[in-house]
């Protein structure tokens, strides 16, 4: 097990070392690792991918094996994958799971981590569950419903001016020994747990044609993309999905890293998720959509709404964020191949904005 | 498919006409039908378990096949069946995905139910996936979190001044032909249906030796009982388990009717889910508990706080009601015998009620 820059080249031993950026050059790393290419009959995520991950996280609170429920419509097969039945309520809890175990691995004692919500309350639950203390440093303007899970879990809450101010706010966390900092926009485990999403849709439908994802960070879709691919090179699966990468309007680091510019459109906030103007990951998500021949496409809040209300009139109680995935889906249906197979992950509860 | 009385031995064809409750001498019905014993390798958990099932529903929401997380805790295996990772937050989803399926089959436009809350969700989001329109009628005193819900899932929703006075109301709702009385705490599909949770908690970990189950209308143990009985009648499995059913000081009818009398103790309102005063299976539940060597255990409100809390720290983040049963748990685990494997429904999800 490897830490890895994929751009200077830099490595270090994974096993004793944290190490949340590149020491040389600052860009995220890669986790490397031995894969073995055997899918168990586990009802345990990591025990059934086991040989797909870099270890085995010793405690498991449910987190994976969501359902895809899959529905024909406007000509397509629609597979949504139900993240939102996450036990922390978001797809998060896939590489908190992974990401925290390991910290409890090294002998962490604390965890720190700045989040717009999801991820706080994912942090909260497995750093409880491996008896890390937890500092989870959100914008006020995140959800109240995060907030109060978030201090129920035994979470130490942070507030911020927003987003940005929160992980200015991160250093001063850092310094005491002991502390992790969780990093989901930099840490690989969370791009190789979340890769197990991949493995789930392989093992129920096989590889979709298309996989329409909201990027934040950009690491879901970093991953499901990693997770096709270890299953190719497995020799599991032949093609590759084109991915179709969602940004809202306010905000869109990836669509300018692959494009070059930024486009006007209405403001984007009711997917206060994916408002992830620092995504240190935006230039590896761009390269990854244009060698898979997908693309970005941008929304704004009232293609948001609507397609939040059709989610719910579907019976998937979700939270607006998650309904930006299905609102490109909704803008971009008519250029799509009749019968194309087409994975929506759902990616965050609606139960906690309630 | 035949409903049928076991208290008169009425019958009625069920396939073409919906009876919910002994037209003859007014107690619950019971459904019975063909079973196969097959269980399958879908993962959808109707095609899973079509074999032990009346009829299979036509659409799926991700109910079902829920993770069973283990712990060994206390000198004990626990098994902690994961309920509130159902898509509407809760264990109901099971059997109303099965009784509105039923409605929708036979035609009725209109689902009314009178419920503490989580019914009520669970009713409105498979009555918008069938396209039938939903009353639903709750205490005021319910979580705000679960009127949100209903309302945001398109039913309408009605106050009543109390749980009992919402049993009342339902009356003034039934008249319109075409209306679909859900009756949860008398429909039998909802143990048919909740009892799926018995197939899978025998595939992933055989038969457990206790069953710790929050009894409202008692529906959850009866269900689980009933899917332990399916697949001992099948030969899958050769014991039953001991069933533990709790209930609150504040209600006790099951309690009653198994001792004769009740306790007195500290209020349970915390629990406000089980809070069924008029259960009409109350008698049905002391006589399964007592034919299987079980028992009752009461609890309060002091309890249910403590085990609340106790759960969330172990990173379940379930709604009050559910800490019932593992506050019975700890309240009896000095009698239970060392290595004991014992099975532990949390029954609702924490996020509505944050």
């Amino acid at each position: 097990m490897l830490w890895k820059c994929p751009y200077c080249g830099f490595e270090a031993d994974a096993s004793s070392t944290y190490i949340w950026r590149c020491p040389r050059c600052g860009n995220p790393l890669q986790v490397v690792y031995d894969v073995s290419c055997v899918i168990t009959e586990s009802r345990v995520v990591w025990e059934r991918y086991r040989g797909f991950l870099p270890f085995t996280p010793e405690k498991w609170r449910g987190e994976g094996l969501t359902p895809l429920v899959r529905e024909k419509l406007d000509g397509h097969d629609l597979l949504f994958k139900l993240e939102y039945l996450n036990p922390g309520g978001s797809f998060k809890d896939r590489g908190t799971a992974l990401a925290i175990a390991y910290a409890h691995r090294l002998g962490f004692k604390r965890a720190v981590v700045d989040t717009s919500g999801n991820t706080g309350i994912s942090v909260a639950l497995y750093s409880k569950l491996y008896g890390l203390e937890a500092t989870i440093i959100m914008p006020t303007t995140a959800p109240t419903g995060k907030k109060r899970a978030v201090v129920r879990l035994g979470a130490k809450l942070v507030e911020a001016a927003s987003r940005p101010g929160a992980t200015e706010l991160v250093e001063r966390y850092l310094g005491e020994p002991g502390t992790y900092y969780v990093g989901h926009l930099w840490n690989p485990l969370y791009i190789v747990g979340h890769a197990t999403i991949a493995y789930e849709v392989y093992e129920d439908h096989g590889v979709p044609d298309y996989v329409v994802v909201p990027i934040g960070s950009g690491g879901l879709l970093l991953a499901i993309a990693y997770g096709f691919e270890l299953l190719r090179k497995c020799g599991l699966v032949e093609k590759m999905p084109r991915f179709i990468g969602v940004q809202g309007y306010s905000c869109q680091p990836a669509y300018r890293a692959l494009y070059g510019r930024e486009e006007l459109g209405e403001d984007s906030t009711l997917a206060d998720g994916i408002l992830v103007a620092n995504a240190p990951r935006a230039r590896e998500v761009a390269e990854k959509v244009k060698s898979l021949g997908g693309d970005i496409v941008l929304v704004g809040n009232t293609e948001i709404k609507r397609a939040h209300e059709e989610l719910w009139n579907m019976g998937f109680m979700v939270e607006p964020t998650s309904a930006a995935a299905y609102a490109a889906y909704e803008k971009i249906k008519g250029k799509i191949p009749p019968n194309s197979k087409i994975l929506i992950p759902l990616t965050g509860s609606g139960l906690k904005t309630l």
